[in-house]
């Protein structure tokens, strides 16, 4: 059959003998002897991090596993509830929330950042293109992403220990700078504190380990998925979902019923 | 409010200025410190994993990540075709496939270890609880699972790798033996050579690990999402899901059509 | 390029001018001439419905439209707030629910009211059938599927609701008999009323139209897929989503905050 | 407990007798009266159609359930594959890529009508805001959406047949002519006849319906959910999608296999 050329991948392939994932062997090259962060940096680069590089991206992909009782995990705790069988669907439900609103501003984030500074510039005006970028944004009635906290104030504290992190590391670059000199900015023409939060500064560091911002919330995405794990068995183990959904029930539908 | 006392986590909860997971210390415990297949046994497990652990479950991990074009991959080209402004819905439309056909053998292989050796016993008579096993499994028509493979032959190469890390991290205790035994008893029933395969290994491995099997699925369908996202990635660059859906269409339907 | 024999549908297909469906052209047979609902029946049985049949099919399928605040829509409502940008995925998400729990009840009356009869035998014992299959199901400790109800009490009044337009259009037959016989059986046994529910009046209706059990549940995921589009728009209207989350959050790690 | 006074849902409520839809009694309103196509209007606009808009509402719904082996159909089948005890996911995951690309274009088309004009004007200068709207859309690099059909050709026959119900149903409005004469207006301008297609006459229809554009992909999705039930049928008993997978991975790998 003549092979048409457009379908063809060059992620992983077989022989009866040998398993290739990016041009590695499976059994020789990365069994025990990748971590499974650096298994998700080769799949997202087509390359092993450097030590330097495994220690920060597991850090923001750490970071991004676990946020706790979010609509995600309501999700995923809901559909274990009336589908037990499935537990794949349950976690896949869960993924589907992380839109625009939740990942969507740590993908914003890191697309300004690469469309100021499409390649690192240890030179640039820093000052200069967060105060374009800002003015840009808030001209177009827009957020600025990844700076400020509904809950964590005055700031949130993932990001200082991440850009510890990436000072140790040597990623403390300019799209680091130019993400703090945002917050300043922001901050200074709103009249408030609004420093960067984990969103920011997963951007950020993401743009210094060279992801382009189209690939970013693909970080969210797979980190979640083992977080949504835990709440699947956690659901199972003491489950939430039902009563949830009663209360909920109730509480939503009260004014249609009549006072007992 | 009074709180209902069925409504409770004990995964994650934050304060104003601190993020707990699983009792550690997001920002002091966990970021920099933790790599994200060890966070992912933290959420498995409620605790980290000793460093042997760790390789361990590194390395059974990894090996579910990426398999090529498989239907999950399939299903997530597809559907980033149609939606790419979804990413998340995607990797979580091709999660829902990994069920009892794919995922699920793993999952058997390590139900039916753990029903035959609840817990690891090292002076176990592994030949009979194979012999038993077996011969259940065959009298009611199923498959044993975790043994054979369709494409690796005469071995999957898999297999002998993990066992061999087992070995070397001493996790080579009594489900590894007894998986071996199973693999060894229904070759000689059916007359054939039909080694442990990936699944199976990883089957028993998880059961040395200590996981029990109702969640072994979960490190399969959290390991997938990550190659899912590569998956992504090629089809935004390289897309083959419309040619593919173009020649299966045609193919398809070419019978209730008239000839040219 | 040769044709597989294997990949063949014969669901649809099209010309340059022509758009078939199930034998049927679209232009000429199908549109301002059936209804979504016979549609439905098409799709599902290979035929379009008689009136009665039409009357009976939209009945059922109508009633699994809207359940309210269910699980299903919690996970759409909690999924459009993250990504209102995919609606389609929301409504997904929620359908992934569906499962054994809720929606498989239906399915599972469906499927032993066809194992106790396979063909409708007008002459049947009906009592002694459902004598039996209430026997062996409370013998093998399950619970009987599709009577009794948690909230409406003492009856669902959709099942006597339907029962009387099966009554009207012909289809009170021996699978209504058996289910209703049922419901007696276990009943007397339980010492306790336990009428026939909404799932157990549609499981019987869907095998006197001639419906296999394997495909009850479908009736089920394509009705709720149109609530579901109804709880989206009424959560970009009127969000609960959000302060549901934060409530439900609050409430489930108040225990391992310190008082206020 | 206080309710939250934004937790609240008008879509239905019950109580142990009654079960209320939109303000209607399951039981008493709708059931054996209303059709699945006219619950859905129901549903999306909080009452029923009238006889005309019924007829005109059910046109459009059906025309968009059966599709053939788009890309949903195909996912909906790799994931039944997997996971065939899991019907409702298969079907969900198939949802999932009902975006911005296939399902997206008749949002945009309704978005555009609208957007020219909010509310239907029988006197407006059709042939105008035709022009403006052409030249906007062109002008900004995008595809004019709803016309021409890279099968259907000289037209695709579905838009003919429902503009014919359009008129014999009293819907042959404003937006119906703006719909043509878009159409035209870019046929003229790009030299080539682009006649209006299913996705434009029934974004036009929508909108003489009085839908609102951000709604419209609901139709589509409820109505694709019921054709995927259908793939899922033919599926389990004639499928296709492993010998799919296999010739498209084989297909997809060959080059990087050394020559048998």
């Amino acid at each position: 059959m003549a092979k048409r050329k457009t379908i063809q991948t060059n992620i992983a392939w077989s022989t009866t003998d040998t398993i290739t994932v990016k041009g590695l062997d499976v059994c020789k090259d990365i069994l025990g002897k990748v971590s499974l962060g650096d298994m998700a940096f080769l799949e997202m680069t087509d390359r092993l991090p450097t030590p330097r590089e495994s220690v920060m991206f597991n850090a923001i992909a750490v970071c991004l596993v676990e946020h706790g009782l979010t609509p995600s995990a309501l999700v995923t705790r809901l559909t274990i509830a009336g589908a037990p069988e499935a537990m794949q669907a349950a976690v896949g439900a869960g993924l589907c929330g992380l839109g625009s609103v939740f990942v969507g501003s740590m993908e914003d984030a890191a697309r300004l950042l690469q469309q100021a500074m499409p390649q690192p510039e240890p030179g640039a005006d820093i000052a200069a293109l967060a105060r374009d970028l800002v003015e840009r944004e808030m001209a177009s009635g827009g957020n600025v992403p990844g700076i400020g906290h509904h809950i964590h104030k005055p700031v949130d504290p993932r990001a200082p220990a991440l850009f510890a992190i990436a000072r140790e590391q040597g990623f403390e670059g300019p799209y680091v700078a130019l993400m703090q000199a945002i917050a300043e900015e922001a901050g200074r023409r709103l009249g408030k504190s609004l420093p960067v939060n984990a969103t920011g500064a997963i951007a950020a560091i993401a743009c210094e380990l060279g992801l382009p911002w189209e690939i970013v919330r693909g970080i969210g995405v797979m980190a979640r998925a083992i977080g949504l794990v835990a709440h699947v068995l956690e659901e199972l183990r003491d489950p939430l979902a039902r009563e949830m959904k009663t209360m909920v029930e109730e509480m939503a539908t009260a004014h249609h019923r009549p006072p007992a």
